[in-house]
């Protein structure tokens, strides 16, 4: 397997500026078409009682990760004036809930476009510690974490999105205390850590790993080793995610309405849970 | 109820190029809230073997409506320069593969954003075309397709979303075809007759209409009727959606991935088949 070789050699070199994409032989191995491969298919085994939207509002007002903007809304006309409504929209892709294509930080990776389509609808897997989060805005969901997870649900499901509900989207109306910098300025959010993230695509089948802050990575954390780890094996991530609250911890089904514009390195996803 | 009294005041007064949205008034009466009040809850009866994308790639040479403008997307970091990429995504609501809010056509309507999430998980139906279409540019789904289809497969699903296929999703690379104008400059495309769209919001109780065109109505309609009567009874539109030849007539289940910014009139939206 590549991808974890992958990940150690950026691992070992590449800090969170220096990072020089460097990995395009790997892209093969990082693409998903060969994760699709190993998966069994998914399958909802029985109907749904109920949908639950685990996608923000898209607005302006939304806390973006440093360096992105804001999406910009703008009337190109009225009914009043035109007879229908049409916005003009612009945004960076990584910005509102959204996906990270593994072409988000490997080269010649598969693009948002190009996510087999059955690795979109997922069981969803809700790892909970938010309890421990508002302790500790620096909490990483470890491996520890996981197998807790599986001590109480069973084995993490084939094709299962893993996501981490840290209660930051309490915080997503507060842009200060959702980035939660220090004053030094560097942001204080959860995230996966590398153990966690490397586990999850090398012992177990994932589709993608998600979380309810604006990164995989902990705010503080000085590498993107979640990143690199989740993106490095043709997995997807899903940030700023809503909701996760709202859903059992196990036995839901996410659908990942991901975006399929050319060559997406991701881009604003409609995400909804059956539960 | 409201819609089909607008639908029949801007029915009688309103040509394309006339239109003045003067419908605010039944704003309540058509929006989404209202219609999901009158769902019976959406169920998928099983599991699914497939999933079918019904999303066609989004690039600046899908062909657009006329007046829309195609996509752009602009790099604005790069792996080997930034170490991550992301783009700048800038587009009209109304391209791609995506949906039509009921404030597309109706002031004060429901918005995108705001589309009950249990509507955007419906039965699909498909009304197949496409060999008529093949001879006859202008036809349209008529009250009699809708009947001829309930006579095979039975009453159309409550919450449904009835799709028509014409075949124009095979012309999408060859945007002259697909827009087929005469030597006039007028559109030439297949859509819903007014009274087929009345009669799924009066006599059926539907999520939205699909077509596989740029328009709920045909392309040489001279008002949008159809609309219309569908925008104006609070369901929504899904255009430009591809591969409904790849799906059966009956028993599929679609999810609508609905943009979700504020205040959205529509947008481009993932559109998958459960089969």
């Amino acid at each position: 397997m590549c991808a974890p070789s992958v990940v150690e050699t950026v691992r070992r070199d590449l800090s969170r500026r220096e990072f020089v994409g460097a990995v395009a032989a790997c892209a093969a191995a990082a693409s998903m078409p060969a994760a699709a491969q190993q998966q069994s298919s998914v399958r909802l085994a029985k109907g749904f009682r109920d949908v639950v939207d685990l996608t923000h509002p898209f607005s302006a007002s939304l806390p973006v990760y440093p360096g992105y903007k804001p999406i910009q809304i703008r009337p190109r006309s009225t009914i009043s004036q035109n007879g229908y409504a049409n916005n003009e929209l612009t945004f960076d892709e990584h910005t509102g809930t959204h996906v990270d294509a593994p072409s988000h930080f490997v080269a010649g990776a598969t693009s948002g476009d190009r996510l087999p389509v059955n690795r979109l609808i997922a069981p969803l897997v809700v790892v909970a510690i938010a309890e421990r989060a508002a302790k500790d805005a620096d909490t990483l969901v470890s491996v520890d974490d996981l197998l807790q997870w599986e001590k109480r649900h069973g084995r993490i499901p084939a094709g299962a999105l893993v996501a981490m509900h840290a209660g930051w989207d309490a915080r997503v109306a507060d842009t200060a205390r959702f980035l939660n910098r220090d004053t030094k300025g560097a942001l204080h959010a959860p995230g996966f850590s590398e153990q966690a993230a490397r586990f999850l695509v090398t012992e177990r089948d994932i589709s993608g790993v998600g979380v309810d802050t604006l990164s995989l990575d902990a705010g503080a954390a000085q590498k993107f080793v979640a990143h690199l780890a989740i993106l490095g094996a043709g997995k997807y991530g899903v940030e700023l995610m809503a909701n996760l609250g709202r859903v059992p911890p196990s036995g839901a089904t996410v659908i990942v309405g991901a975006p399929k514009h050319e060559g997406a390195t991701g881009g604003p996803a409609r995400v909804l849970a059956l539960v």
